[in-house]
């Protein structure tokens, strides 16, 4: 690297002793990067380690993420060229580095930049890049196994089943490999799916990308609960990235059939079309009905404060049945009304313009980690009651498995060869 | 208001001395607006002055714009009402307040709330919220005088003339009013937008919108310059709103032939698609020949640093011409090739997902304000000769005339009528 990245390569004297051991060590404690400072311009994520980053990683401010599809001509070591090249280049670009050494700049005048380097000044803004593969990357719709890989598959992993409510449009939809990026600043985040998406040319192409321009959720108690965009609060029972036992229940798929998904996850996506302006004609006591929490403080209609657990055997005179009532948002979607199944959430609000009724465009793109897909189906189909579906459509959704982390000298989804 | 909206009611008691000089003193001077720190939640710029908000305030880093048209049924009295509507709520959700007094849980369960409350716990993060008029409030398409207004339409608001490689899309361009929101956290000027756009419920609708995730313009020497999504810095030569003489010169239309112009300016919109892919393909030496800087520094290539100014007659030896190319960006765009002509830009990149090859839907929401339309223009008329075309799309454009500040008790355009 030469002179003129001095302020990316400045980022490199900033990245202490977490960032350093992560580096080199190969494992760091998943559950040390779930209550990182989350809004610091300089902080590092380690990239490599017992589980991949951004899954417990306190929630970044933006997100930038992608769905690909292998090329028809890619084969086996073209997948395992691109996974090996794009490990290589996320493990530089969450240390806030160029993707490659000579960067953007440093290559010389007469070849493309390596680095398209719209990041040349800005640090690593705790960037994490979360690889996942799809059912398809393992057997195509025509049932080819492209890569012979397909008895790497994880049993569980298959296209989710049709739900109510669905509306889902393959443009929003499906991919055989995905990659989730965070960041505090927009642009690192989008940097790196551009270079990691320039890196795939010619093996894989991106099927669609999604920009989440504020976090919707938080995984570490340092954190405010942030608002949904029909204004209530969202994640106030999400699961911590330091509650190690609800982790391991259910987060982690260490009893997976694949030894590769060992701390590894499940990572399901779906595109929520949210009807802003019926909603915001909803009154008051309606919308908290159908949440079943109080707007302000975000309390379960139970009573208590925002962290008070629902009571949902409470009687409301003036509801004339329970407080929390039967079709709300919050009973449903509740672990103790499915199975005790919890999801670590991650969801980021999207706004798109709007249509040709000028209405919004915008609504909730949901990213949740579960152990096993059958949390987020057994919560989806408790939600076909759910009085919140005449505000929302689900328009898009994609399934992916998300592998281990990534040891030191090792590439992402090296277990599937 | 009442309890649960704790913090925004906080953010009240961190106004400090100029936010309550704005507001009580009608008067604020522009330019003590451009340099606050740019980056702070609890920031509030004030909303009354000599001059609208947003314009000379150091950029913040997020946009929502929306254009609006009025709708078909309303008249002079429903633009006069929406004005004012739309003026006491700009002046308290930039204090950081909800829309109104019962906000978004205050007003009772019986009605739907009058904020939308997803910035319940925010701050007021620097929210500018800056109106504008487009030439068809005053005349629409077929001639007709809608409001009565049409003797106040200033000579110089009309279309923008065709450009070469103009390829406008309806969907993106035009607009009778607009509405400029930028603030420090996204979803703050998300919610301002929205806001608006509901307060103007049956007298006026929305056109289109644009979300900028992060700037490429500043307007403050306190801030870094940010790169644009070539990898270059964009803004270097812009406007600093300390620049007394230069906003006197370049942005304030006082010498117009309409009063309520005074303290105003020209806003213009252009959306500008870049076409990444190719643009990533092009070797470094040919990128910053087309730019006429270099990629690392910023600094023009006849040499020096970044705030080097550009020397267009040194001669290079290697490139056997101009050291600055003829047809290079910065020559053609440069004040001394276009009547001494500078504008004052605000531009935000934007990505909007990707089309059908995968290729993303990204580039540069280009806004600009100046005296006069005619300093677009005529830079506009000098790039047809710009290399960049090559690489770029205009792809959305529309121009609004910016009234001058809002005293005390007043409303934004009360000077129409």
């Amino acid at each position: 690297m030469t002179g003129p990245r001095l302020s990316r390569r400045s980022a490199l004297g900033l990245i202490g002793a977490a960032g350093a051991a992560g580096v080199a060590g190969g494992f760091t404690a998943g559950a040390a990067r779930g209550d990182d400072a989350p809004s610091t311009t300089d902080l590092v994520v380690p990239f490599r380690g017992k589980h991949q980053a951004g899954i417990t990683t306190a929630v970044q401010q933006h997100l930038y993420f992608a769905s690909f599809d292998m090329t028809s001509t890619a084969g086996r070591e073209e997948l395992k060229s691109l996974l090996a090249d794009w490990t290589a280049a996320a493990a530089r670009m969450t240390r806030g580095q160029d993707v490659t050494d000579e960067g953007a700049v440093g290559g010389g005048p007469y070849k493309p930049p390596d680095d398209t380097g719209e990041a040349l000044d800005l640090q690593a803004n705790a960037l994490t890049i979360t690889f996942g593969f799809g059912p398809t990357l393992f057997e195509d719709a025509d049932g080819r196994d492209r890569f012979g890989i397909a008895d790497r598959r994880p049993k569980e992993l298959v296209e989710l089943p049709s739900f109510a409510f669905d509306l889902l449009e393959d443009r929003f939809s499906g991919g055989d490999l995905c990659i989730q990026a965070c960041a505090n600043d927009p642009q690192v985040a989008v940097h790196a799916i551009r270079n990691l998406s320039r890196i795939a040319f010619g093996r894989a192409q991106v099927r669609w990308t999604q920009l989440g321009y504020g976090r919707t959720s938080t995984t570490s108690k340092a954190q405010a609960t942030p608002r949904n965009l029909f204004g209530f609060k969202d994640g106030t029972a999400n699961i911590f990235g330091s509650d190690g036992s609800d982790l391991a229940t259910s987060v982690w798929a260490d009893d997976s059939d694949q030894p590769w998904l060992d701390g590894g996850t499940f990572l399901v996506a779906r595109k929520i079309q949210m009807l802003i302006e019926s909603w915001d004609r909803v009154r008051l006591e309606e919308q908290e009905a159908i949440i079943g929490r109080d707007k302000g403080e975000g309390a379960p209609l139970s009573g208590g404060t925002e962290f008070t657990e629902p009571k949902f055997d409470v009687f409301s005179t003036k509801a004339g049945g329970p407080a929390i009532p039967m079709d709300s948002h919050v009973r449903l979607a509740h672990p103790d009304h499915n199975g005790g199944a919890r999801m670590l959430r991650r969801g980021y609000n999207f706004v798109e313009g709007n249509n040709d009724l000028g209405q919004l465009n915008a609504g909730l793109f949901f990213l949740a980690f579960v152990r096993s897909p059958q949390q987020f189906i057994d919560v989806q189909r408790s939600l076909a009651k759910d009085t919140l579906n005449e505000y929302i459509r689900h328009i898009g959704s994609a399934i992916f498995a998300v592998p281990g982390g990534i040891r030191a000298g090792d590439s992402v989804g090296s277990g599937l060869f």
